[in-house]
């Protein structure tokens, strides 16, 4: 008994000396760190269940040079030794917050950040350098990072890689895609954590700009422990600012992730001075699918705007002179050369190809379509010089942002479209020529002010210049933010495609409004998509911020333009109106040609009703991999919508409307899959009806292959 | 003999098909063209002896890959072949050209460019591709580039490698240095040929950017063959724009030459696009080092300047608060601090140094110093926040070219030297990151402007930002004509350090007015440099453009102002004198510190005098790696200057002044080495006196070990 004691004491002891407990809120979450022979470790318990087993944390860093220059005092470098061994505790300190907090735009009113805080810090003894470990364990899982204080003996350091572990103590499902420093524009794969490496040679095609890392995954990744207890497990990464985006390396026998930061040309991972932090690395953790997808985690983890004037951010919906050259009907580009020399080339002495979709014409039907179904915005890609020879060459000077094509008459367009209380959305393709960007961008955006744009679509389709830089590099990641915080100044918003995924920035940089950062809707036209991808997106790619899927395709199946084309959209009409409510999109595309809309104008009012913005959001029944349920409140309004999807499988479900106000009477104009309907044999039967509902009432829907439908639902006065 | 007939008529035939010939206007020059087995060569005479025996010519370029990207038309990259065999001649054009152009700022009023011209077009039969070779040949040597004219097979291409040859009947003496993609900051190596491997690894030291190509050396490159009727040989590159530097690999037992262009990070030594013309190769060729130095054919192989206003650059005798941190007398740096945050850091809370001489006191005393001696311009090197960790961290946001230190008025000090007749000159060091200078510099050039700051002296220490580019890639060289395209729309001459070395592009940009680009003066500070470097540099360094070598450094002796200290600027002050003739020089410095010239002031008139611009230049007697004797004409006046330096030898020589105007009078101030000057035992041994000449005097001039001797003419009234 005494000695039993004793060794209780001691453990203890030893537990307070190197071991720190952290609770969250509600204390069903206990995250413990210690160090166990000078190595940071950390874990994570729920329901007193191990989630996450003992994982080391730490970074290598590259061995520094320093040179004597003249006089000049120089310090040697800083590091000489890793960062990740022969530390000791140094102190801890504990905080916690309660906040509620609004964002500009977003899924809800108000946004609760609720957590508990340790922050550790430890000193390494042969260097005499100290960083801080710092968790916050919120009632829906543990956000971390490290922090580097500005120090004697830490100053700048080079990055050679972060080794944050995730170690899981089963096998569990995965919903993974293949780490690239380039793309996330690849399908999603469902096997265990122990088959990724078997099925990850078979699982991507060639992309425009490339550079897979083997046997590793992209984050955000999604985990199912399965059996009697499920548990839903998300690992992602949060305000990835001046630091490069992280992917998970796998050891898939031990189910044990590691993240791996995207490189630059020089293999090096991070050019760091202090004080500086790293992103947040997070674990959200919920028993229902339900509640993981509705964390605001990564949001929670980001600072508060500083941006003094928000008023100019608003949700906007739009139409596009864009789906039409996706499928290959018309073009970008303006005349047949190949070979154009910006600043030289007379543009109007060009031969006309004859399918250039942004001229005056035929933007003019665009914006008249849109204006007449109140639609906000229209985007148009292919109005300036530089799209003959855009692509492939590594050409720097590629685009100038400024001069449009002979046939697009940016002023009286314009006026057409404000004319007619539409905005046009301007475009920047970089062509992944990032410094090309930046010369431009003063210019460019005062061009923007000069007619009255408010947003901006970038693309950075292709290989990053600075070449040798990848799209989530370090370098690149800055130059994203550079462009938004420009954008600013000149009260514009922001909508990137082929860019880094967002975590949760969109809080500190509200005008960063959209992305794309994953496999759209316009993969459809491409390789295709798998019927079940709009099931796993809200998992994964919804996790740290909206992305601009661009959805709404009715004329599902190419071949009406081609005839033995094989592409189509691989859902149902219905589906697509569904997405509309299942994503989140405060920039929200209705992407098809007028024409195939002016088919449909009952479908078509879903479309035009459904809101952008909202007070609330429920997620009303989700699995990854499966279907999502979702119903949502319009921002300062009393009106609903719900939208339902399926995978592959035709799927039932029962819309329950309690979250309807009590005692009112609603009606409700139902959009659903027709019984006939198929995402491959029948995929525009679908049915309409309205029906006067209440909180009690019940909808069941039967969703067909890759099927959905939506509601919209409005008080009756 | 009727088959000798036919033979020789055959040969001609098959020389007239495949060969041509080419000859300099004088006739003493001949050029031959001829494609062997579809691979094209070239030679090179003079006085019908062989020079350049037959050197292949051609590229390499890398494989390329076309992606398919949705419907857009892209044509399969082209070259699956290099551009080096394969060929046909096509058709040849002949042209020549006798002008007579005015340089900006130059060594003579006027430029005669004078040559003969043959572009052979050739075909490569597989790729139905066409390329161009232009040859000029001038009385003075060769000069040949490639052109890719605009065409349906040839639109976009990456070099792997451009492999023009130059290859030397016999073995011969040269004087080189290594080939490096970042610095050309190195000795001089005097060897023959064949013994450039040996001696290679003991040719550099290390440098603060460098990446050594082991085996070849840089250009320009001198040579000579030495025997009975020796002759002057250089290899450099003219007009490098759009395209890397390129360096020479070295075939020593063969006594060939190759060109090596300058990398990026991925290997890739340029990216085209058609049409396009890469630099031109130069061959210079005298039985004289006098006329071989005094070659125009760099800056007549440029084109003539676009600029519509020309009239703000002006040549421009400077000061500067340089060389006491150069010395390690004072810093750049204000503060203490080693770890700053531009726009987040207070300087004005921070502990200062107590040494930074950027600072308003000390800065006057500059500006009263010079001033009151006739200077156009101070120099002011450290005025800018940014110094105290702006070296070796990698940092990107380095400075901002904006904000000076708290001890630095900017504004009463431009008002304090303008009231007094002179201008301040501007300091931009980029620490090598490009990318944020290029994000500042219309800022900053607004501010020169609000200033009435004129000229920027600019700085490329470490390495570059993108990181992988080198100081010589493509990329960098684009860079550097962006910022002097850039300043020239606000009116500002532009001085580039560790950029790269000049091919004659201020034809062009002609206010571009000066580099570095080679161990200058400050060197003499660091590991010192070698008594006759001064002699090679005018046949290397020189032959595309000036140097800012600020000389002028009196106190030679470091140990007067650290007792103990070894180093020491290795000539006497006599031939500091001298460099400000036998070095054009329109940007002009004298470097010390004025407190040095206030002790001599006697020798100190001379710089006073000197003029920066000429209407003539004459170099009296050269010899590469000994001594340069120079006389010039001040722009505009009667007034004469001679300039005399010698290597690490004592040398004698006379002066015959029959270049004056006969039958003039002129009062000639002498300025030589004293009896007893010595370049280590007693550098400041000098000796002035007057004396009358005329267009018949002679004067013989003793010159020490690394001593010299210089001579302001005017006419007597």
């Amino acid at each position: 008994m005494k000695i039993t004691v004793a060794a209780v004491l001691l453990s203890m002891m030893f537990v307070g000396a190197n071991a720190q407990s952290l609770k969250s809120p509600d204390g069903k979450f206990e995250m413990n760190f210690q160090l166990k022979n000078g190595v940071p470790f950390y874990n994570l318990k729920y329901n007193e269940s191990t989630v996450v087993e003992d994982s080391k944390l730490g970074l290598r860093l590259f061995k520094d040079t320093s040179i004597s220059f003249a006089s000049e005092i120089t310090k040697a470098e800083d590091a000489k030794f890793d960062l990740n061994n022969d530390f000791v505790k140094v102190s801890e300190k504990r905080d916690s917050k309660n906040e509620t907090w609004q964002p500009v735009l977003g899924e809800k009113k108000n946004y609760i950040n609720h957590y508990n805080e340790l922050a550790v810090t430890l000193n390494q003894n042969s260097t005499d350098r100290s960083i801080v470990v710092k968790f916050r364990l919120f009632n829906d899982g543990l956000g971390f990072r490290y922090e580097f204080p500005q120090q004697k003996n830490l100053n700048y350091f080079i990055i050679k890689e972060e080794d944050s572990e995730f170690d899981f103590p089963t096998d569990m499902k995965a919903w993974w895609m293949v780490a690239d420093y380039d793309s996330q524009e690849y399908r999603y794969q469902e096997t265990n954590i122990s088959e990724i490496p078997a099925r990850w040679d078979k699982a991507f095609e060639s992309n425009a700009s490339q550079k897979l890392i083997k046997n590793a995954v992209q984050s955000p990744l999604m985990l199912k422990k399965n059996g009697k207890e499920p548990l839903y497990i998300n690992i992602a990464e949060a305000a990835v600012l001046n630091y490069a985006a992280s992917h998970l390396e796998v050891d898939a026998q031990n189910f044990k992730f590691k993240t791996h930061l995207t490189a630059d040309r020089q293999g090096a991972k991070g050019y760091i001075q202090t004080p500086s932090v790293t992103p947040w690395r997070t674990i959200i953790v919920s028993p229902r699918a339900e509640d993981l997808m509705d964390s605001k985690m990564l949001f929670n983890l980001n600072e508060p705007t500083k941006y003094t004037d928000t008023s100019y951010i608003k949700p906007t919906k739009y139409m596009g002179v864009w789906w039409e050259m996706i499928i290959g009907k018309a073009q970008w580009a303006y005349s047949t050369a190949d070979n154009v020399h910006l600043g030289v080339t007379d543009f109007s002495k060009l031969t006309p190809n004859g399918k250039h979709a942004a001229n005056t014409t035929r933007v003019k039907e665009y914006i008249d379509f849109a204006a007449a179904n109140g639609f906000d915005g229209l985007l148009i890609e292919g109005w300036n010089i530089g799209w003959e020879d855009w692509f492939g060459h590594s050409k720097e000077y590629v685009f100038d942002f400024l001069t449009p094509y002979p046939d697009f008459d940016i002023k009286i367009l314009n006026e057409y479209a404000h004319s007619k209380g539409i905005k046009l959305i301007m475009h920047h393709e970089t062509s992944g020529s990032a410094t090309n960007y930046e010369r431009w961008a003063d210019q460019a955006f005062q061009l923007m002010n000069k007619y009255g744009y408010t947003s901006v679509k970038t693309g950075y389709v292709g290989d990053i210049i600075p070449r040798g830089e990848h799209h989530y590099s370090q370098w690149t990641i800055n130059h994203y933010y550079r462009i938004v915080e420009k954008a600013n100044d000149y009260k514009i918003m922001v909508n990137s495609h082929e860019s880094v995924r967002p975590g949760g920035e969109s809080r500190t940089y509200p005008n960063y409004i959209s992305a794309e950062a994953a496999r759209g809707t316009e993969y459809e036209a491409f390789a295709g998509n798998n019927p079940d991808h709009q099931t796993i997106l809200p998992f994964t790619r919804w996790m740290g911020g909206s992305m601009d899927y661009t959805p709404g395709i009715f004329q599902t199946k190419l071949d009406y333009y081609f005839p033995g084309d094989k592409r189509f959209v691989k859902t149902t009409l219905a589906k697509q109106l569904g997405l509309y409510v299942t994503m989140y999109m405060p920039l929200q595309m209705a992407a098809d040609l007028p024409e195939n809309y002016a088919k449909h104008m009952d479908a078509f009012q879903f479309i035009k009703d459904v809101a952008a913005d909202w007070d609330d959001t429920k997620i009303l029944s989700a699995e990854p991999g499966d279907y999502v349920i979702t119903a949502r409140k319009a921002k300062g309004t009393e009106n609903w919508f719900v939208g339902g999807i399926t995978d592959e499988n035709k799927r039932g479900y029962t819309v329950d409307f309690s979250f309807l106000e009590k005692g009112k009477k609603y009606e409700a104009t139902i959009y659903e899959d027709g019984k006939d309907a198929d995402y491959i044999d029948n995929p525009q039967s679908y049915n309409i009806y309205k029906k006067q509902i209440t909180s009690k009432s019940k909808i069941n829907f039967k969703m067909a292959r890759s099927g959905g439908f939506a509601v919209s639902i409005k008080p009756v006065k």
